[in-house]
């Protein structure tokens, strides 16, 4: 490599310079630094959470960067680092992320609003040398110096066998690492000040961590990656019925997941420079199945009807059983379930946003394949989950895909044209969940679907432009987006009649369980006081065109609709951190009155009236 | 194999038949039989445990027989089996334990004088099976269901894994087998009854076994097992050395105990007829270097001064993290010890006499190359350990051997004649510990010793022929118990002067301990109420004779002097069956005043005195 294909970097306010190839992303360049910058989106300029001030010479702007930041960020020169690949030397600036507002905090839970208060301490000690005279065995020693005082202490095995000659060659100066009173590891000298955990968020398509300092409760990295089990299906269902015909498919989920995990343990201990093996609990928030597979249980009766979890209650277990690549009683612990379909994330992000504590009716969805949807306060809390297919996450739509580069995420509709953008502004390849959202959003809105979902032209004077967008073909009706010339694979990509019911079934699902949860707290639409929207997926979600196809109940002030992003690392990590967090979420599994939708009487009426639009 | 060279020997009153090899030990056909019976000693005549009638032709009775069964029994035509080697047909009674009396009682503890309060329960619940109105979770489901009700349960993580599968494979129909309300293993049906348990005496020369019922309490088989550590040092203090000097060798020592262990389990099954998956708890009363090897645990620093063990107090780890052949969660109890030098057989021994709880004083001795003493009342108990050294196991002595075939274990003289007995009626090889004492004793009372411990020509007029016995030769002066042409090997069996002086080292140990223990309490020697004397060898040894050496208190009455054999595998056994045993053994640790002789300025002045015999 010749140093003209090399550019300098100059971070401020330090000075300190690294050099990155002509071109290359600037995210490498903090890795060169050693410089930690959080990338939750991998690079894809969604998160914005790797926002740095440019200094030198301006880039243009890319359209990631004109969404997610805003006007006054733009103008003090504040751009995304993974959207930057320098051909010049440039310099720039590290910014404190403190400074950013509300959604960054609900969206990695950087900051903390509750007590420390963990159930892992750390104890320095400095041992009397034993003699004739004070004979002490070394274990009565550490329980008469410990602060619970003269305790029984239970230690591992493999820490007993070795602590006479630890203590003696560390001059009887050692700190134990306590989780509960019971012993978990045992140092060489005064380490008090370095306490480590994770909060994980296992989800069915990914898995975020959040590595913490359990001292301060400061954020020290971030990551995530894809959950490796989706090449055994893409969703929970196909992933139970791999453990089940699959021979040893249980056990292949459990390592795929464990190795994951083991990487994203490696990877936030490299970033924030840290040793893996001063990270000492971690906590878990996965759906149900999730967390069966995670602990390498049976998840098949949660599976099928009645859909009974083994467990709900918080489960824990040493980094050991589980096969973490943490010392061996590192403990893992996984918050607690609701039901077979509303599991520890949900119970995370009840517990993160205190909904059972609320004087307001506040109605909270996760959404994807299947949404779960708890609704009440503090007088009362109902859940459920909504089997909405894969509509959102593009499945069964015949344009449809995930929502991966290329594909269209917004769509507006004007008098005689379409705006879209598409992820990472690549050539447009399909729609994914959001804008499938807008497509029928905006197509209410100029009149081109009538209240029953079909397809019709519009009787507005100005637009009758988008009537000539409508086709039919072998396949039925279909609106096109994008015709087959605009396009390099010349496939067009179109909304047919066909993807509306699709997109009116998933509507239905989560319409007919929110009305239900209603009917259990006896309440109205209009006691709803706030919306929460948790997932990857709700973030990008346009609000007021979601309330318009009525997936959001459409009679709340868009205000109180709120994206809480990872709202199940939010959760994570305060279980962490907090004994009594740990406590609550105990008595949130029992407070949180699972509604079972296949059991109600009245859910195809709701289901069936769920489908309809008003424009 | 024809069958001209097999013979039938019928069990009565079961009329069960089996054939053994003409000549074979009788012990052959109950394991051929499948039937228990009892072999403490290995088949060598000595624990009088295999006692059975003789219904058919009878056989020359053996000394061992002599010994070993009473005059009322031998009329009854009680037997050995041990001792039988038929060539002919035969036809045996068996014989019920339990209408054999206090020695047996003591040896075994095969009654039960206290309460049944295990730590282990069995629990057998019949679940509902759940449905969409009822749709608790497995655990759930449980916890409501036993006993304990509601209370939180963490199971093995095996146990979950396999959970919901079991649960429904066996109808919802399983026991719970919890230790202390964790839950250790999960049965098909209803096993309630079935539960057992394992009592150890880890010795540092046998490992004895004893297989209980833990719902009854009763014993279902002992049997022992040599030390396999031996081959590496019969003393603790070389197997110390070895862990410390050989690569690996703390791990090869644990390696054999484990081994041997495993052994015991199996053997004592297989005659019980029970399966080792249904032993859930084994308690193991050892020395404390035994147990510090047992567990893996680095035994240096309880080898040398200060001699500071890593613990003391009980310890409890699985079978799977020991390598023990039970089910994985199985319990294994490591009796706490008292000090380096006096361990959890000790505590076992106080345990199962209640020494800490008597009226009267009792001194407690425990003989060996260390010797344990503990003395004291419910008002207060000390101990210490006695360096005896090897000489009541034969070493150091010019004639001396272990307790095995061929060595004098009893001696008596007569005016002019020396009468012996041998293990196992051997060809004498030499002199073990008990015959060290006989000799020694019958030398005093014929003033072949005098006080000071030197051999003399005795002036009593009838004995003078033992006179001509004495002879001098470059090894010094020496008496001559068996001539070179009286043996096979013409090697005379001599007791030498060094010899006694050995002796006197090892009983002026114990003395010296005794002597300081009484100050410790503010006592006289008189006021020492009985004395009760544990271990194999102890059972052995001619108690007049161990007064007469001043190995034991003269004052007291030969009456109060018991032998009370297996005293650690009793104490052993109330600890697995008793709740408040376990209890008790911590407060036995902190009553019991551990006194370090070598740190006691008046040690050396009592050794010293102690060196002198009284005629």
């Amino acid at each position: 490599m010749e140093t003209q294909d090399e550019i300098r970097v100059t971070f401020r306010p330090s000075g300190k310079i690294v050099e990155i190839n002509r071109g290359e992303n600037l995210i490498k360049a903090f890795e060169k630094a050693g410089i930690k910058i959080p990338t939750f989106c991998a690079g894809r300029g969604k998160c914005g959470k790797c926002k740095i001030k440019l200094l030198s010479e301006d880039f243009p702007l890319t359209a990631n960067e004109k969404i997610a930041l805003t006007t006054a960020e733009l103008d003090e020169g504040i751009r995304l680092a993974c959207q930057i690949n320098p051909h010049v030397d440039i310099e720039i600036e590290l910014i404190d992320e403190s400074e950013f507002g509300k959604m960054r905090k609900l969206t990695y839970g950087s900051t903390i609003d509750f007590k420390l208060d963990s159930h892992l301490k750390k104890q320095y000690v400095e041992l009397q040398s034993p003699s004739l005279e004070n004979p002490a065995d070394d274990l009565r020693s550490i329980e008469d110096n410990l602060v619970s005082g003269s305790q029984r202490l239970n230690l591992p095995i493999t820490l007993l066998q070795g602590l006479s000659t630890f203590l003696r060659k560390n001059d009887y100066r050692v700190t134990f690492v306590l989780s509960d009173n019971s012993v978990i590891n045992i140092e060489a000298g005064d380490t008090t000040l370095k306490s480590f955990g994770l909060a994980i968020d296992l989800g069915t398509t990914t898995i975020a961590g959040t590595l913490v300092d359990m001292i301060t409760g400061r954020n020290l990295a971030t990551g995530a990656v894809t959950n490796p089990q989706n090449i055994h299906g893409a969703d929970v269902i196909s992933r139970v019925n791999f453990s089940m015909n699959e021979a040893g498919g249980l056990g292949k989920l459990q390592m795929l997941v464990i190795d994951a995990i083991n990487s994203v343990i490696e990877n936030l201990a490299v970033e924030a420079g840290v040793k893996t093996r001063e990270i000492y609990e971690i906590s878990i928030a996965g759906n149900t199945i999730m967390n069966h597979i995670l602990l390498g249980v049976n998840p098949q009766y949660v599976g099928e009807s009645p859909y009974i979890p083994t467990f709900r209650r918080c489960q824990s277990y040493s980094a050991e059983e589980l096969g973490l690549t943490l010392i061996p009683r590192a403990s893992v612990m996984i918050l607690p379930n609701i039901s077979g379909y509303v599991g520890g994330d949900i119970t995370s992000f009840i517990l993160a946003y205190d909904l059972h504590k609320r004087d307001k009716v506040t109605l909270s969805i996760d959404i994807g394949t299947n949404g779960e949807i708890a609704l009440g306060s503090k007088n009362g809390l109902v859940c459920c989950s909504a089997a909405a297919g894969p509509a959102f996450e593009g499945g069964h739509i015949g344009s449809g895909m995930r929502a991966e580069t290329g594909a269209i995420e917004k769509i507006r509709l004007a008098d005689d044209s379409i705006y879209i953008e598409t992820i990472e502004n690549g050539e447009p390849k399909g729609i994914c969940g959001t804008g499938l959202i807008d497509i029928v959003a905006e197509m209410l809105r100029y009149e081109l679907i009538d209240e029953s979902g079909k397809i019709v032209k519009t009787d507005k004077p100005e637009a009758q432009w988008h009537n000539d967008r409508i086709v039919e073909n072998e396949d039925g009706v279909a609106y096109t987006i994008l015709q087959a010339n605009e396009l390099n694979n010349k496939k067009p990509i179109v909304l047919s009649q066909r993807d509306i019911r699709e997109l009116q079934l998933a509507k239905a699902a989560f319409i007919a369980g929110i009305k239900i949860l209603l009917k259990e707290l006896n309440l109205e639409e209009s006691d709803i006081g706030s919306i929460l929207i948790a997932g990857a997926f709700g973030t990008y979600i346009n609000k007021y065109n979601a309330q318009r196809i009525g997936l959001f109940p459409r009679h709340v002030d868009p205000e109180h609709i709120e994206f809480v992003g990872n709202a199940a690392s939010v959760g994570a990590k305060r279980f962490l951190l907090s004994k009594s967090a740990r406590k609550e979420t105990d008595e949130i599994i029992e407070v949180a009155q699972y509604i079972e939708l296949a059991a109600r009487m009245d859910f195809q009426e709701e289901f069936a009236s769920g489908m309809f639009f008003q424009r």
